[in-house]
């Protein structure tokens, strides 16, 4: 157990993991090259524990000591007691959740190795915005998904705003990095037996309704806007629509991806086979 | 055909509509009470208008009577060019989109009417966050509802920002709005043959997948968060849920309403009937 410490000088050196947390582009850099991502408010930090990532420190205003104590008591790693006022100092902002763990990033596994265990794999092409992919996180999670793949232009599931808006199933749900697009598609997921699955709102697409999902199955999700490339598509053994009224033309990607996962668990009644 | 006029001073009182666009709660006040709303941007001012909404005046900058010229040339508002420097005084923030127009309201049509021509119905609780109204609106026009009830206290679908994010759906899903909460959902949708689903993640509701859908069918949601009351769960035919894995609790509201509402009208193959 770490015997909590009471720090007051924001710019103590115990500290550094914490510093200016709002500056996006300062700490989409600074994360991944020291190891470390932040956790923020108890039910994310009871997550990432349960998950089995190592704690560097704690950062917590007084009255969170109580709420956390058992994993106060557990821990080896230092335990920072702060006023709100120096917490705010250091992190640029007022932490409504009382309590930051700065936690070990761990070796991400080669996706080869994660796809042996998977059927139905999410693999996001250049969402590059921290909410919508912790959002398609936590869909993926709860519907069913059981790993997901990133292009290397996607945004960093670790990042805070990500970590917060997936409620944690960044965690829960693995995940790995391709390194070539869309070349991987077919050297890896392909090689992989895996069937691969384009999301489109495109008219001369498959409706998912009118799909039998196949045992193993890729699902390919675009960023908000532009979609998928031509090039992810190309990639693809087959282009899926969601079937849509009321002239809409698209879902947004939170959306989408919801439904989709739903739909590839969940075929309907009355479905005929993917198209040759 | 109105003749474009420019105006220069920020103050003038045809700019009245768009007033401190930014300060939320006197917006909120102002509009209803004024009877009007603001469409911001070329799409969504179309789709206002193909809607069949009055436009009251437009606001946009010299480089967008081009795009806009047949929408000018067919409207006897006012057009008014400013600099974009004059719209952001006006506004309050940086116009992007180019153009705004304020549009006249139309009466609500009473719930009893809505439902007459209606099969499937999304009824919001609460929901009173702008932008999940707006997403939600997106996803039950894009997933075949034909109409939305909200209760007292749900936000305003014309509001801007729930305009912006429902991209324009906010016009083509008819809605309205119930007067005594819960009782309506007895004395008004029960009333006219509908079948109310309340979606919860509680673990003893009816598996979504297990749903034969009724013929008619009104689907609760509650706001992110709190979910909906026992009120309105007790004033429920029947409480649904989604099925969820990963040890997840729950869905954001606007990813479980997109699949609750795809979910409604496709079966899964091998379902049940629902439980008396």
């Amino acid at each position: 157990m770490a015997e909590p410490v009471t720090v007051d000088d924001p710019a103590d050196p115990r500290l550094a993991d914490y510093t200016s947390l709002t500056d996006v582009e300062l700490r989409r850099r600074r994360e991944p090259a020291e190891g470390l991502f932040i956790a923020e408010g108890e039910k994310v930090i009871r997550r990432a524990l349960a998950a089995g990532y190592r704690m560097r420190s704690l950062l917590l205003s007084e009255k969170w000591t109580e709420a956390l104590g058992d994993v106060i008591a557990a821990t080896d790693a230092p335990v920072h007691l702060v006023e709100p006022a120096v917490a705010e100092q250091v992190t640029g902002y007022h932490v409504h959740r009382g309590a930051l763990a700065s936690m070990e990033r761990r070796p991400l596994p080669a996706p080869a190795e994660l796809l042996a265990g998977a059927r139905r794999v999410a693999v996001m092409e250049a969402v590059n915005d921290h909410t919508n992919i912790g959002a398609i996180f936590r869909s993926a999670a709860a519907l069913g998904m059981d790993a997901v793949l990133l292009s290397p232009d996607c945004a960093d599931p670790l990042y805070r705003r990500s970590v917060k808006v997936s409620m944690g199933a960044v965690f829960s749900v693995p995940y790995a990095r391709l390194e070539r697009w869309p070349h991987d598609l077919d050297g890896v997921v392909r090689a992989a037996g895996f069937h691969v699955l384009a999301l489109t709102p495109a008219e001369d697409a498959v409706d998912l309704t009118a799909l039998t999902p196949p045992d193993r199955l890729a699902l390919l999700l675009g960023a908000e806007g532009p979609g998928l490339t031509q090039r992810a598509q190309r990639a693809a053994d087959t282009r899926v629509r969601i079937p849509m009224s009321h002239d809409v033309d698209s879902l947004n990607v939170g959306a989408a991806a919801a439904v989709a996962f739903y739909a590839v668990s969940h075929p309907v009644s009355g479905r005929a086979p993917i198209p040759e």
